[in-house]
């Protein structure tokens, strides 16, 4: 038989067929195809993409004006703001890394997260200068021989004219100046490796202390494909900035906006009234969302919203596991939820529940549950699994056997940085490992149970808290719960559940509310599950909008061992 | 300041976050997301995700008992049948590479190709059977030492059944006993370098012999992505083969298909009856088509449509210019027209014609007119320019001004087979040369005004022929146009229009015919451009439906010099 053997494959790379992948020319090429296109619009602010690719062209040039370049890391500190945006495409031009820091961290979070990364510029919203200059002033005191970073200060029009002008009197340049020194013509050069560092992104330590998440050109250009195909997100698309910036990128959805030609409406503050408000006056098409803030939006009084909505609005929600009540509510008002999960390892979310067409016809409560799975893997991830951690082995897909959730591909982080002990555990045997048990459908679909940690062992049986918490999400009263094992004389642990209440409800007897509730559960989980500890009361929660379950955990352990004789 | 030096980088690519990029995983995710959706229907067959997977997976894995695998050529002679989209697949997921052959070629051209690409196996419909034994046949007698390839004929019960028992008797294997060798659970591999040739397709020829344009994984994994994005292709698509799957993949969207998990509609003859219909039975929602076929469809008796079309049927044309009447009549007959450009260098279309909001309240045939650019760059394509080809220099944006197509990037093709030359010439100066001509308008689209050879040169005027037939086309009488080159006396060059009348004109006065659409030209097009010589008959066209205008240009040699005395 004939082959051509190498001949075939004998065919080199060259300046005209092989490019570095990166997110970079979605940018250029929305500055071409449309360039008097809203990109990027803030409160009375209104930028094209001619003039967002100008700005970011302004921001390369400064930095590498300032020498800034590959191997340095520039800070960014601030809400959904343009400068932040911009920040996306403006650092990574000069070849730099960009490290998006979560605004909700305090000075000594902050003050780490700066040091570890060597932060050489710090952009700063006006609002948050004055918390970053603490920070530094801890960074400072630790360490005689500190370098201080470039004080890059963002104005912002709609804030307190105060902070901005003391941020100026510190010395730091206001980022309008600082644009001014760039050329917006400036020559970017894309990188000449795809694997060259994009972004670096700090997990919020739910479980240890912040681990700094290296992304690449590659797996960034990657993800902003995926996004718009599982999404079914359109050239064109309106976007709302509901899900932060800081958070891994706003996964990625910062470049993919960039590569469908779309239009960014900011938002410095989430609140249910602004959302509906840039629905209504800014066309908005698609959002995304934690769980919580879709919470807020299905609570919301009628007063703030703006329903029936003008148009289908699509949002993604990931972050954590959305109670299928907020999935329910959420469809219920019209908006078409798909559920994706991730995590700053993965790019963001890089599983999705896949909707089917054969779920349409069935109840809404059914339709709720089966979209509140994790699902399947995203079309740019390759590798997707369920599996027992020791073995590696894949556990069955029977819905019941639990095991731990690993990930494969394009789709996974470079690594931590320096902290080879942290990456040699998480790539063990050639999967990511997320630290998340699931059990995996006979349809394939995945589905959260817990993390490691948040499995509650009750006279030998697993509980899962997220099941627990689920079936309680449907109780009228409640607006947030979440369950941790507690210590029990007669089970060695049991499920102790600390709830917020919504708004309205009557809260002058609690006890009758807490047995009202505990009866709820018995009627929706078998009688292990039913929590033996009710505490009402508001949620500990990381700068990310996660439940601390730990500080739960120390809580429900300082309450004492449960008694033998309570039921 | 500070900066994090080469620490940011230093995290090695591993088993767990890098893997080579293919279209394959697409088919895996396809069939674990969707496995009972249809993926691919064929007359009355019909395939689901699982079983397309499964048949992939067997042909993938008969291949490799038969030792078939990297360095090996696969070829395909058949129209858009089942097995054709299963080897899109199944080839490369035993390492092998896919060489699909024109339908329409001839023995010898055949022949050629299977020589030139060392055809290991040909796949042959039983249609093609008869051909492709000719095509062997002439290269048994050029060279004794010929080893045949396995032949595997693919019957379809929609066809003579004479022409499968013919090849069963010349000792082919029927293509569905050759998948019962292979194993449902094949454990295909991935390639280890998504640099590895997944595809090699013939170019058509119209200038010289045909050359092997050879794609890589990443290339069709990247082309899969940004076609959906490009054209809005949601999940779950309706595709309908329009398009043959032999022109350079189908222009990927064999691969798409998988991505978007959409369904394959197979149409083994194009007619604009069997569009219609399928439009009305299958739920086609996108199609692909020259525009020699959009012209079928826009002429259709209407016996054979089925308007008001059902939905909204999104098509994407390429592969010539359509004229600006073409899609003007498409339009009003409801057809979302997408203009794309590219080559089989270019992975299929890599530009197109993004159209602008502003555009929509501009009268139709303005709209057409601007529709019928060929536009901006793909977003997975990195450099896309207009060039003179001397210097390199970017022609200015004036649309008036003309230089070469110039295209950079991921979506250009490794390079030819066995052809130093041609690549040294085509790659020359780090761009891929593509022998169109095109202006650059103000607003950054292209519009290719010819081939290099198609201009004619009349009085040292630049004429560009496709800007003359545009113009004819709109012509009530006229079908088709072409317009070559004649020598003239008087101005060294003059157009000469090969002209196709209507069905349904009449025929019997061609001088007054003649006349008429001279007159016609006269009214639309300056005084140098109007054909001084107009005949009518067919025009020949290339096996992928290009007019061969070296043919008409010949025959306008063979008419002789035009006279001085002519006006």
């Amino acid at each position: 038989m004939a082959a051509l053997g190498k001949d075939i494959d004998d065919l080199p790379k060259n300046a005209a067929n092989y490019t570095a992948l990166t997110p970079l020319w979605f940018l250029d090429r929305a500055a071409l195809v449309h360039p008097t296109r809203l990109s990027v619009v803030h409160e009375s602010r209104r930028y094209t993409w001619r003039e967002t690719y100008q700005r970011c062209r302004r921001l390369a040039s400064a930095l590498s004006t300032h020498s800034i370049g590959p191997g340095c890391t520039v800070a960014v500190i601030a809400p959904n703001v343009p400068a932040a945006y911009e920040a996306h495409f403006g650092v990574p031009m000069a070849g730099a890394v960009l490290n998006t820091v979560n605004i909700r961290l305090n000075e000594s979070a902050i003050a780490f997260l700066l040091g570890h990364s060597s932060a050489a510029v710090v952009m700063v919203d006006q609002e948050f200068f004055a918390l970053a200059e603490k920070a530094l002033k801890i960074l400072a005191e630790k360490n005689n021989s500190y370098r201080p970073p470039l004080l890059v200060v963002i104005g912002d029009e709609n804030c307190d004219p105060n902070s901005l002008t003391y941020a100026l009197g510190k010395g730091a340049i206001e980022y309008e100046k600082f644009l001014e020194i760039g050329d917006p013509e400036f020559a970017w050069k894309p990188p000449e490796d795809e694997w060259q560092s994009i972004a670096l992104g700090y997990t919020s330590g739910t479980t240890a202390s912040p681990k700094g998440v290296v992304l690449c050109h590659r797996g960034a250009y990657l993800m902003s494909l995926s996004n718009p195909i599982i999404w079914g997100m359109k050239e064109g698309a309106v976007y709302l900035w509901t899900l932060p910036m800081f958070h891994c990128n706003g996964w990625c959805f910062t470049w993919s906006l960039a590569a469908v030609c779309g239009t960014n409406i900011c938002l410095r503050q989430v609140t249910a009234k602004a959302v509906y408000s840039a629905i209504a006056n800014h066309g908005v098409t698609h959002f995304s969302a934690a769980p919580v803030v879709l919470n807020t939006i299905a609570n919301a009084p009628p007063e703030e919203t703006i329903l029936p909505l003008p148009r289908i609005v699509h949002v993604t929600t990931a972050g954590a596991t959305p109670p299928p009540s907020v999935l329910f509510a959420m469809s219920q008002k019209g908006f078409r939820v798909t559920h994706t999960y991730g995590l700053s390892e993965t790019y963001g979310p890089s599983t999705v529940n896949a909707w089917k067409p054969e779920w349409d016809s069935l109840p809404p409560e059914t339709q709720a549950r089966l979209n509140a799975r994790q699902g399947v893997r995203y079309v740019g991830l390759e590798g997707l699994d369920v599996v027992n951690p020791q073995t590696m082995q894949p556990i069955p897909a029977d819905g019941t056997t639990v095991g731990e959730i690993v990930f494969r591909g394009n789709l996974v982080m470079k690594g931590y940085l320096k902290n080879p002990k942290a990456n040699e555990e998480s790539f063990a045997n050639g999967w990511y490992h997320s630290g998340d048990l699931a059990v995996k459908h006979p349809d394939g679909y995945i589905e959260i149970k817990d993390r490691s940690k948040d499995i509650i062992i009750s006279g030998g049986e697993n509980i899962s808290s997220v099941e627990v918490e689920n079936a309680m999400y449907f109780h009228p009263a409640v607006s947030e719960v979440s369950v941790v094992a507690r210590p029990d004389q007669r089970w060695g642990e049991s499920p102790c559940a600390f709830v917020t209440l919504k708004p309205g409800v009557d809260k002058s007897d609690e006890k009758r509310l807490a047995e009202d509730i505990i009866k709820f559960c018995r009627s929706k989980m078998p009688a292990y599950w039913v929590p033996k500890s009710l505490v009402f009361g508001p949620l500990p929660k990381t700068a990310t909008g996660k439940v601390q379950k730990h500080l739960l955990r120390a809580k429900a352990k300082e309450m004492g061992t449960v008694p033998n004789s309570k039921l």
